[in-house]
Parts: C-alpha cells; structure tokens; sequence
C-alpha cells in the first residue's frame, strides 16, 4: 500500500523534497488493536516539527499524521467494542496505560505519552492508506458526522476541551477569552465555551474576525492592533457591570 | 404600619377567617441589618403549612411570607454593601454562620437553619409594609429584572439551581428529567438545565405543556398519563442512541 | 503443570469430592501478559461461592485463586515495566479499560469488570503453578514485604482502602467503626483507619478482640453482645466530647 | 484598664520608645461580639510591623496584638454559642462575611479581610486587659490545653494547616518538607505533617536541629550549610526508593 514517508528532515524548511509516495507494508492488527482503511486525515503543526527534526527527532523512516478518520477492515483478538465496517477516527494521545497517571485517569500526566504519528515509527501515522491503533484510541463517528469532520476535529477539539472543560472548569455565565479564535484550537474554543454558555470574547487577526463571530463568539478582536489589550479589557468591564461582578476577580 | 396578621392557627384550612391586616411597628435595623419598603412579595407553600400549623407550630402572632422586593429606607452601622435606595430582594434561609457547616459554606446544612417569614416570628416576614433582614440575606436586583420578577424568583430559583448545579452538577450534553415543570421551583428547573445546554424532559399536567415548552423544555410529557414513565423511558432511549450512549448509565 | 481443578459445582457445599490435582498447559504470555511462578496464593470467600456455583455459575473445568505472588518466568512483549526475576502480586480486579468509566480513572464503575480467579476461565486462576495476568494487574512487592504477606493482602487491602480512602475520604482525627474487624477486609480496616490517625472502634468475637486491639484499634467491643450498638455508641460520645463534637453529625 | 499602646510609628525599629502602658475604656459586646479578659497573649511578627508602620500603616493610637487567651465576661445578646465563663482564645482574621467568598467558605480570599490587632483599631488588639471579637472570631479552648497553648498556637497553627491540609492536602506516605522548622508555623508544620503520617524533613539552623526532631521531624537538614538542598534531596530519593516511587514526580 501507499504511503507518504520521508527518510531524512529538512531543517530548511524544504519539505516538498523529502516527502515520498513509497510502498510500505499493509498493518497487521495486535490482539488490541484496530486496522482502519483511512479516507481523510488532517495536518497539525506537529507534521511540521517531524520534517524539520526540530524540537523532537522523529523516528525515521517516517510516516506522518496524527488525525486520521477511515473505515474498520479489521480488528485485533481482544478489541471489544469496535468491529469491522465501522467508521471510526483516531485519538493521538498514546500513553503507556501501567503507570500511576494513566491508571488513575489522567493519562495526560503519562511520562511515557506520545503522539501518534509524530512520536511513532519507523512508518506509522495517518498519511498511509491502511493504518492501525489500539482500541483505546479509537472512536466511533457519530452518524450525522462525517469523515471530514473527524479527523479534523480530533486533536484540535480534545485540546481545547481539555483545557477548558478539564483543566478550567468552565461555567455559565463566565466570560471566556480565545486568544487566536482562527486556529483550530481556538475555533473549537469558541464553539466549547458557547456550549456552556458563556460570553466569550475572541481574538484573530482582521482576515478571521467574521470567521469567528459566526461561530458564536459575542465578541472579536483584531489582535494585529497594538492596544488589543484595552479593547479585551473593555468588553470584559463592561460585562462584568452587566452582571454585577468585578472583572478580573 | 400595615401587615398581614393571624394569631392562631386554621387547620381546616379556612384561611379567609384567620387573616387580618393589622398594624405592627415599623422595624428599625439592628446593626447588621437591612430595612426596606416592600413593593412586592411572593407566595410559598410554607404560608399554607404557617397557616395549618402543620408540620411546624409557626410562632404566633405570625407574619408570613419568604419572599420579598422592595426598596432601602435603613441600613445597620455594620451593613457593608447596601445602602439607602436600592432595590433588593429577600433571600430567607437564615442559618446559625457560627457553626461549622456554616463557616465552610455550606450554610445549607446549619441545624441551626431556619426560613424567614416560616420559623420566624412572632410577626416577622414578607407581608408587611416594611420589614428587615441582616445584610447577608439581601441581594440587591439587577437593573433589567423587575420586582415581580425578583420576588417570584428567590426561593424557587435559589432551590433549583442549588439541585441542578450545586448538587446534580450538570453538564452540557446531559439528559435532564424535570418533575413537575408547572412548578415555580420546576419552572426555573427547566430554564437552569437549558443555561447549561442539557437535553431536558419536562412532566406537568395537560394545561401546563406548552408552558414548559416554551421555557425551553425540549420534551413535554403528561404526568396524568398512567404511563408517562414509559414515554421519559423511550424518550430518554432516542437521546442515548444519538449521544452514542446507554441510558441510564 | 500442576493445578486444582474443578469439573462440577458442589451446591451441598462438599468441596472436598470436586476438588482435583490435574494437569493442565502451563500458560505463554500474551503481548501485555506477565507469567509468575506462584510461590503463595490467598483463599477468599469467592473461591467458596465458585464451587458452590452460586451466585455466580463460573466457567467450568475452573481453577480458582484471586490472590497470588510469585516470580515473574515470561513477559509479552508489550510490558513496560516487570521483567523476569521481579518479585510480582496480583490484582483481581480485570476491568475493560476501553469504557468510559476505566478511561476515566474509575475502574471500579466498569461495567464488564469481572474477578481473577472467580469469573475467569476456564482453568484461570491463581491455584496453579504457573498463572499469568495483564501487566495492569501486576505489582512489584516491595523488598521488605514477603510473597506471603502480599498474597495475604492483595484483595482485601485494596478493598478496604478503597472504602475508606477512595470513598469515605478519611481524615486524622475522624472517628472510624470498624464491623468486624477480625476478617480480612476488617483487619486492614483497622490499620488504615489508624495509618490516617483515627480513632478507630472495631467490633468482633470475643476471641479476636485482643487481635483487634494489637493491630491498633483503640477500641474493641464484642459484636455478639445484644447490644454492643450501645457500647459503640457511648464511645463514640465519649470520643466526640473529648473532641468538642456531636457525635454522629 | 490597662493596655499597650503606641500613637506614633518607629521606622528606626526603636520600639522601647513608643509603647507606653496606657488606660482606655473597656469594651461592651456588640450584639454578635464576645468579651473576655486577657490572660494570655502571643508575639506575631505583624506586631513588629505594625510598630514600624511598614508595610501597612496601622491605626493610630494603636494596641497591637493578634493572639489572645482568656476568660469570657461578657457576650452581645445575638452570641450563640459562648457564654460567660468559657475560656476562650481568638481567631485573628475578620472577614466580610457577607461577600461572595466568604459566603463560600473561602474567607481567607475575601478581598476585604483583615488582622485582628493588626489592621484594626485604634486600639483594639489583644495586648489590653479586656478586649472583644465577634463570635465567629472566637473558639473554646479544649479542657486539656492551657491558655498559654492556645494564645501560642492560634494564628502559627492555623496558618500551618491551612497550608498544609487545606491547600497542598497532604496524605498519609507523602514526603513533607518544611523550610524553617525552627519557627511558630514551621513547628506546628512538622506535628501537622506526623499528624497525617506523612514522611518530613524539616530545615532550621543549628541550635534549633535538636527540637524539630522532639517534634517529630524524621529528617533535620542545617539550612545554614551551602549545600543543604542537595542533603534534601538524597534524603528525598531514599524515601523515594523505599516507597518504589520517583522523587519530585
């Protein structure tokens, strides 16, 4: 099967001449794992730093992608809720599953995480025809989401969940800033916060502003204007006078 | 002053005999407290059990009510964030704040707790021309909210949301079920779980369904209907199979 | 290799006549496996229930054993952390670690989480020469703990510190009853509730009352008395006088 | 009566000059306050503060003083749980009690909080022969603690647990260490930390090694040596390698 690898980084920047179309071997699945025929698979910065080598010397040869959406062609002996001809979409975050951090349900904290397609190889990410993972880092597609939406949204949408479902415990009536609402991180941030209905205020550059209003931000900011800053600061007193609280506190 | 007096009780429910509008002192503040002109109160059940005697022998003379809006006309020496002028609005759990539930904040399970204008007494509630409460019990009203909207809201509001959110802690994406949205501590139930963008399921009598749905619920259900469970049952089904979840569970 | 082995239930609790010496296939390891030479296993009443075949019908021909320590032999080659030679112990408890609930840190709330040793097989379990488990099951022993002493201690200690540690949240100074503080659980109860600096009460027989008291109880009334709920009681009003406390609140 | 008072500052920490042994009035209980004789009171470093009109410019005339013991002679008439006769020591930080904070059980972030003896006044502090708190200031002193403890022990032991138990939350097997082991915080630091059965090192300089060990200190590092950190830290990784775990992870 066909694959997009490189076999050398190109700390110049000039990635059209590492990167390969090549044959590589179809996976095979381990007894926990699920094989997948992918159909789309998105790009991160992380596909990037792979190339350049820099800041993580990724394994060579190497096969990039860490967001990829397909269909199931087979599944490993002990998989136990995925099975073939679903349609599923990866989850990058490979942690070691032993450990004190991933058995207590913050697999973030895993010393021994790494990212699927970055981390990974020699020759395994999204960017192949056929790729594979273990269960546990396989979901399911909602019927009414497609392939499309999947891969793009895995590692932006967890991230910025994390952040702000996990990590900052947002709630109603909170004011939120997405500082570069344009980016895929920020994007799904402003829709997240909007979720859980809070006033959010983003941040772009001029190009991105309706982008980011129409996705449900009550306020956008062009963060190219030096004083920003005060524009942020305004909103959220003025917000802050509408709900009869002190901004910052 | 006026007030709305009754000085034994009327098990039989015939409260038409009991009631006298009567005059009491104007109350003057103690330190801590609050005084204000009372434009509008609202009614609880506790007036009706007040008035029964029953469960609790409601100290006599009594003046009832829990909820009250009105205007400043006094404050304490000691009162901190309230002044002559404001609108404000009664909250009437009235705990110990010496003990430790309530110096940890959790007011709500002082023992020594007790609801204004229902253990209070003899003659000390909403329905009177003036009355007082320590600055701790008063919030003052947000410009855009009316008294009637903020004496109606007090009590049922305050016990909803500390069941949805102080307890339940719901999260976006949950099914909520509201027993009961005729209510007024189910009607704001219904508003609250919708703030937090659950999916909720609302009971009430056949005149009360369109109100619900107008609040927002997303489901109305005849709870006079001897299988109303079921049909919460199936509805609840349909959401878990879009959500990719089990009921339930 | 040697195992005892069970081809019937005894519902007449006749353990003696179903219980065999067989031969049966010494285990390999799967990727994730550890195989361990046991040196000692543990009895618990799961292995009376197994051969009674209630209320659990487990899967027959079955070897039984939840608690074992051994040496490792063999490990798949997907363990992280257990090598051979390493002093290991079990952990019964086999969740699916692919729910919501594993991947959420909570185990214990998995739905298809079954016993090691009861509801595995056939022929699984820790009574035979050689056994095998995920590396998540496996512990290394500490130097200055025996194969003995954690054989003894795998099931029940976690039990009873996931009682009072994951759950009851025990703090210095609470007052903890311990209901039988002569059983496994009970007796790592005791210590537990001692290690967090309670003052622990523990009930029991008369005849293990002194062992009780020797593994830190501070108290130790005989739970065959009618009423040794007035003996627990009058401690523990002692005790909450001594504290300046209401007992019970 | 008698009571220490200073009515200009001492930048040039010349305290001897300002402190002068004056009469004032005595106090009479507001309704919510409790008024007791000093027996005994405690040195805080904010006294030293306070005289230097650095950092804070304290009330003047000033009493200083923001530990204080002693015998209750008089309570307001809404005092709910104090009466005359109780020995009772203070508690130095007064809250609002009426912001959103302190409504929640965090009064140590209300914006407003003061010191008592401190940024109160003029005079009203603990170094006069009667003085008075609300009573949520005050707690009983248990039969078996002296007046001196209790003076000594009040804003260092609260202090110290606050820290320790109520935000780092420490638990039974955690290595502690506590810098300046020596002082009022740090001592009541170590018994804290043994309290929880923690594992602690404490550092203080030579002369006071000795008494952090009385006070169960399992480990006392001269903090005056240069490299006293790098003694922490073998004493650290020698816990770490008892307990099988990695140090500062």
């Amino acid at each position: 099967m066909k694959a997009v690898v490189y076999t050398e980084y190109a700390p110049d920047d000039n990635f059209a001449k590492i990167l390969k179309v090549q044959d590589i071997d179809e996976p095979k699945p381990k007894a926990d794992e699920v094989v997948f025929k992918v159909k789309v698979a998105a790009l991160n910065y992380n596909d990037i730093w792979g190339m350049r080598g820099q800041p993580v010397p990724v394994p060579l040869p190497h096969v990039s992608g860490s967001d990829a959406a397909g269909d199931v062609i087979a599944v490993g002996d002990d998989v136990k809720n995925i099975k073939v001809g679903d349609r599923v979409v990866s989850h990058s975050n490979m942690s070691c599953r032993v450990c004190k951090a991933c058995t207590d349900g913050r697999e973030f904290d895993c010393v021994n995480r790494i990212i699927w397609g970055f981390q990974t190889g020699p020759t395994w990410g999204a960017f192949q025809e056929v790729t594979h993972l273990p269960e546990v880092n396989i979901s399911k597609i909602p019927e009414n989401v497609s392939y499309d939406e999947a891969a793009a949204a895995s590692m932006t949408l967890l991230t910025s969940w994390h952040m702000l479902v996990g990590r900052a415990k947002i709630k109603p009536g909170q004011t939120v800033l997405i500082m570069g609402g344009g980016s895929g991180v920020g994007s799904f941030g402003i829709q997240i916060a909007k979720l859980y209905n809070c006033d959010v205020i983003a941040t772009a550059s001029p190009d991105k502003l309706d982008k980011c209003l129409e996705l449900g931000a009550d306020f956008a900011v062009d963060h190219r204007k030096e004083d920003w800053h005060k524009e942020v600061r305004a909103i959220t007193k003025e917000l802050a006078k509408k709900k009869g609280e002190v901004p910052g506190v």
